[in-house]
């Protein structure tokens, strides 16, 4: 009687990726923030919806914000230095929607109100929270980019705010 | 009569960046979910709280950690090659604080069970989701290192999840 050959053990990198449904529903469970980052200047006036949004040090104040390469809006961004993430409540489903869709720039734009902060992009009137950055590193990984933006300016409004998790809005209060 | 010289206007790689209160204020204002990062392996086994999440592509399944490289569980995920994004709900809100907080790793990990991943990660018993991830590239910024993470294994269980919002806890239904 042989013994039967232990199972192989996979070190960490030898191990095959889930499907990408799997990661997909996973992600659902992962609740957060969604923002509507805009830019403006050399490159053009453009914006996109993102969830892809986190701190990453306050030495110097660093958030990042992550795009997708093949997106529309990615060439603006490309030629631009400054972004702005506008992290959108109550009042704006609808518009996170516009954004994260197939419409025209200047239709999405023309649906709300917004004012330009220092780095020349568009801050969103009425956000919960604005933050005004520049570009300061930009990172490929895959399909997507990692831009590393210091933060130049912050706007903050009292009031309700909105989160992403199950694939619905769902509303908070301070 | 002379004119008044026009402001300068500045371009965004000379604005300088916002104070750090302004900027932990606005980050306040950014909701997201918890997230107890835990590794084991040749480094040691450590884990640390981390809002700082998020997914990167789904070509393959990626999602990103922001790890202070000046932190207890540092040298851990700098010897492993595994790490597990585990979700905390309603259950896990004191866990979330033991693990950002002082507390001897043997003492955080006693505070709950856990089974192991295939990478080799602690696994939370009861977490919203559980990302088993292989650390796929690492990329400093500042004070922190952000680990870029392949997903090998998704756990998801039904029910209620939470949210950091405003410098508490929020609970949220799927």
């Amino acid at each position: 009687m042989t013994d039967a050959p232990e199972p192989a053990t996979l070190t960490p990198a030898q191990l095959p990726p889930v499907a990408r449904e799997v990661f997909r529903d996973g992600m659902a469970c992962l609740a957060g923030a969604v923002n509507i980052v805009t830019t403006d200047g050399p490159g053009g006036r453009s914006g996109f919806t993102a969830s892809a949004v986190c701190s990453v040090t306050d030495q110097p104040p660093t958030l990042l914000v992550c795009l997708n390469r093949g997106s529309s809006a990615a060439a603006a961004f490309a030629g631009n230095e400054g972004l702005c993430v506008n992290t959108v409540g109550p009042d704006h489903h609808d518009l996170a929607m516009l954004f994260g869709g197939k419409t025209p720039m200047a239709d999405r734009f023309a649906a709300s109100a917004w004012h330009s902060g220092a780095s020349g992009a568009p801050v969103l009137e009425g956000a919960v929270v604005s933050f005004d950055c520049r570009i300061a590193q930009r990172h490929v990984v895959g399909t997507h980019e990692v831009m590393f933006c210091e933060v130049v300016g912050v706007e903050t409004r009292p009031g309700a705010a909105s989160v992403w998790f199950g694939r619905r809005f769902h509303e908070l209060r301070a």
